[in-house]
């Protein structure tokens, strides 16, 4: 079956590092979905407003690395718990698809890119193609006895230190939405080097940090 | 982005006519998810019975009709009311992927077909081919102020007359299931004439039956 992409993503996290591992994680995250030309259409989007909440169906794009691998090492079983890959949502599958619940914001309407959707929550790296979009409905969607998995088993979060320099680079919602990235621990799984220096981009600048113990602290950040 | 199926499910129902509109409307209608042999291999499920519902993202293979429309007519909304295909689960869609939560039963191992998923609640049609599995997650799925939309405005169900020959074709699992896919009216939407006679394909049989008002009569199960 051949799919295309019917809108992109545009979020503050061009690469995949600092992408929260899951939807609804990060709230403050905002980003727009906007479609791509010939899905560009108000009528499209009639009526979806009303729905506080989306489903994305979108590609793996930044995991192009081809074979899938019947089981994987779950990052947050610590890596050594090998489970069956349809037991995750991990992006190494056999199609690269991935499922997201966003909240929906609204629809801003723009000069050059029509009606664009302004969402929260999304665990997407910026240009991360977009399959789907569907309202997410609370009769069939949120099924109360639902139990299951390693998410909530979760590690706590990082204690987050940003000086004020770097802080003022950010206005206030951007500044929430970083700290929280952080607080989740964006190191690769297992590393644990407390004199290593990470960096990743971020809404235009380049964030670096050490993590020692369970603090991190933001050394500065660098315009990209 | 080509994807390609990794599964196919076999329900009690192989037309369109008759599937639930939304996954978990019947939770008495059981299923199982057929692996195709390159996907049919036990590792790839290890650890999937720790989770109680499974997403699975399919194809509205029996809505091959090819173009997509910007709106819809929803059946739920009387038919005169059009929607944006994104403010909506139609299955007229620019792609064609269905995306549904079910129960897991359980993993059952067969001689022929290696190890098959037996899930309930599913709103698929028999031979429906199935792209991804991922595991429900509470965390990140589970939206508890969600709001918004058609399912919940829902028209009440039919009584349901099931004469005793008919009744007596089926075990107790299945006629549970079967009263209530028609207690959910499978009528195709907006008709209303009490004299005919509908029929749909429920595992073996064509099931006949009559609505008049709110009650819908099963006239004979015959054998297919």
């Amino acid at each position: 079956m051949e799919i295309r992409p019917i809108a992109y993503i545009r979020t503050d996290l061009p690469s995949k590092f600092g992408v929260p591992r899951q939807s609804g994680l990060v709230e403050e995250l905002e980003a727009t979905i906007v479609f791509e030309p010939q899905f560009r259409t108000d009528d499209a989007l009639r009526g979806i407003e009303e729905y506080s909440h989306l489903w994305l169906i979108w590609e793996f794009s930044q995991n192009k690395e081809g074979a899938w691998s019947p089981t994987v090492r779950p990052p947050r079983l610590g890596g050594n718990t090998r489970l069956g890959v349809f037991a995750t949502r991990s992006p190494f599958r056999p199609n690269s698809l991935g499922l997201s619940c966003v909240k929906l914001n609204g629809i801003i309407k723009t000069a050059d890119k029509g009606s664009v959707l302004s969402v929260s929550g999304a665990d997407l790296a910026d240009m991360t193609p977009i399959y789907d979009i569907k309202p997410y409905l609370a009769l069939s969607d949120r099924i109360d006895g639902a139990f299951g998995g390693i998410s909530e088993r979760d590690t706590g979060l990082l204690n987050v230190v940003i000086n004020e320099d770097a802080a003022g680079l950010f206005d206030e919602k951007k500044l929430a939405a970083l700290r929280r990235v952080l607080e989740l621990d964006p190191r690769p799984a297992y590393h644990n080097d407390p004199e290593r220096i990470y960096g990743f981009p971020f809404a235009g600048f380049e964030i670096k940090f050490k993590v020692a113990g369970d603090t991190l602290t933001v050394i500065r950040a660098e315009k990209t």
